[in-house]
């Protein structure tokens, strides 16, 4: 394999980082809108046993080449993402 | 919005979920390939200056609703992953 080749792989890279990333933020909205109806319902808006059920599912789901240890820790990263802009997000309406 | 519209948003949510799951599977393979080709030319896999290329591409594309801050801390999750992953490899390959 040469370093054209090499080229063409980081394009594909660079290519599905960027769909990641808008399914990403596609989560992000929903999350918030869940967040507002928890919220309406006065129910806690971070759920560990939903959570945990999504992480299992997906660990069940995967078929690699990503390994199951790893699917969790990035997983938790995005899942604690959406908690953390919920909470800036409430925090900043506290200051307005 | 009631119980049910929420029922409908999770759904949404874990269609995203697998989504995401399916493109980090296969942006892995690719950067196992991409770690092949560089053993193979013996250049060493871990170019924090094109790390850093992604993720400023990535800053800028970015429209929300996730912060830069919090892609920053996902995107480098998927990163380090793809790292470790041809580091347990190599170890397996070694134990063989």
């Amino acid at each position: 394999m040469r370093q054209q080749d090499l080229e063409q792989l980081r394009k594909e890279v660079d290519g599905l980082n960027v769909k990641i990333l808008d399914l990403i933020n596609e989560r992000t909205s929903l999350v918030k809108k869940i967040g507002k109806v928890k919220e309406k319902q006065g129910v806690n808006r971070y759920d560990p046993m939903r959570e945990r059920e999504m992480l299992n599912f997906l660990k069940e789901y995967n078929e690699g080449p990503l390994p199951n240890g790893i699917l969790d820790e990035i997983f938790k990263g995005i899942f604690m993402s959406a908690l953390e802009i919920q909470k800036d997000e409430e925090k900043n309406a506290l200051l307005v």
